[in-house]
């Protein structure tokens, strides 16, 4: 019997999915990726949450009506505030990156008290906090609405960055010597990896992080493992694993910014105009 | 004869076309106006020409249908990247904001050298090179895309914008000793208006700020005056002003937000759904 290799979805708003993606080609190179960047509409996570509904449920379905056998959630605000409504629309399973995110971290925390960055969305939702709240750990959530323009400017080790970063930071852990104040602080934003080694500078030492786009990489990685797809024909097992990039703006800004956020150059991107 | 006053139409991605609208409440108090913020897709400054031209072609039919009987488009990046789409489109006279900017920096630079600071997107276009070029004058464009999240962010007087801002403007005034460098800094986004004070501690003392919003008011209210609607009835004579504010997101977060560019409470705000 000739088999498919499993289709992976990957959807978000922009570019920073492409952390996940990137964590996902490391962990399961042999999957087929279709990657969805809803590029025309960013950013989601200043918007309402129906308005955001609205855009995710339109990008997945596109996903899906191309091939996707199971669909990554790769942005933390359209899974904050719309992951309920993807996976009613779904026929294929459905992966978000707040709940393996709030796993790792409570599996992580001793102080069961955990900080969480994000958008302002995703912080307004409380997804986290809830998340985290079913398994019996307090969160504190922060906005961090300047550090995603900061990286799409490129300052990534920037002084202004960094001073940015120390304003947020001070105020989530302004208990920093408590001994009961939080231990692990979650990246609730796909951007965030890109300035990792700045926060970890910036977070008070005893801190750990937790970034949720690993966290997702390795739920989704388990779940393919899982469930193997059969057995692959010879041609199957050839071929080298497929990305595939839709975006609904610019492919040209998509492949030059997109790069940054994969670590390796995009070589083609197709442009989807969801109105046609 | 019964005669209405003229509605004048205003749309912008979002929050920066309030700038112009509070400077044409102070020039032409007498207009009625309607306001379309198109939240739910901004911002636009960062996006493709195309994108941006389909965009601002339904918001500004939209006003149109609605009843303006003049379109202003108090956003710098829809002017610069299709102005000419929205002209060809509309019924009634449409005013952008780069060509009245323009002119009144020819007007106050002695040296023909013109700084102009905007989005990635009207940098990109040379919209303003272009219309400076037409009157003699040399432009230095330069785009800030921090810019716009500080000011959403509140950080109006704030150490970061300011250290942002200095970043900027220094590669734009590099040669601030020269005398033939630029003696003019246009701001060429709607949102820039919020800093003015800071860009004025910034810049060098002997360079001029032109603020495209005021410019643009200060045109369309010369028309206003020169085409009078008739004469008013009564009744006609006796309302006050009337505003009305459409957006696209939330009208919860356009209210709130709103009221920082217009600088009074905006009362009510319909939502618009343009796929509807």
């Amino acid at each position: 019997m000739t088999s498919r290799r499993v289709c992976v979805g990957v959807f978000d708003s922009g570019f920073g999915g492409l952390t996940v993606l990137k964590a996902l080609l490391e962990l399961s190179p042999d999957s087929d990726y279709i990657y969805f960047g809803d590029t025309a509409r960013l950013p989601y996570g200043s918007k309402s949450a129906a308005t955001v509904a609205k855009y995710a449920l339109e990008a997945t379905q596109y996903l899906e009506r191309n091939g996707a056998q199971l669909l990554v959630i790769a942005c933390n605000t359209a899974t904050a505030l719309a992951l309920d409504n993807i996976t009613a629309a779904s026929s294929v399973p459905v992966v978000g990156v707040v709940e393996p995110g709030a796993a790792c971290a409570a599996l992580v925390s001793k102080t069961r008290r955990v900080a969480v960055i994000g958008t302002e969305a995703t912080v307004a939702s409380h997804a986290y906090l809830k998340a985290l709240a079913s398994r019996g750990v307090e969160a504190e959530e922060k906005a961090c609405p300047l550090l995603v323009p900061l990286i799409e400017e490129g300052w990534i080790e920037h002084p202004v960055t960094e001073q940015v970063a120390r304003i947020y930071l001070d105020e989530v852990f302004s208990d920093r010597e408590s001994a009961g104040s939080a231990d692990v602080l979650v990246l609730g934003c796909t951007h965030y990896p890109l300035i990792r080694p700045l926060l970890r500078r910036v977070a008070p030492p005893r801190v750990k992080i937790v970034d949720s786009a690993e966290s997702t990489a390795q739920v989704v990685s388990d779940q393919l493992r899982a469930k193997p797809p059969g057995a692959a024909s010879e041609q199957e097992r050839r071929r080298v694993s497929r990305q595939t990039f839709f975006a609904t703006d610019s492919v040209a800004k998509f492949q030059h910014l997109g790069a940054r956020f994969l670590g390796r150059p995009i070589d083609q991107v197709h442009h989807v105009d969801l109105r046609e």
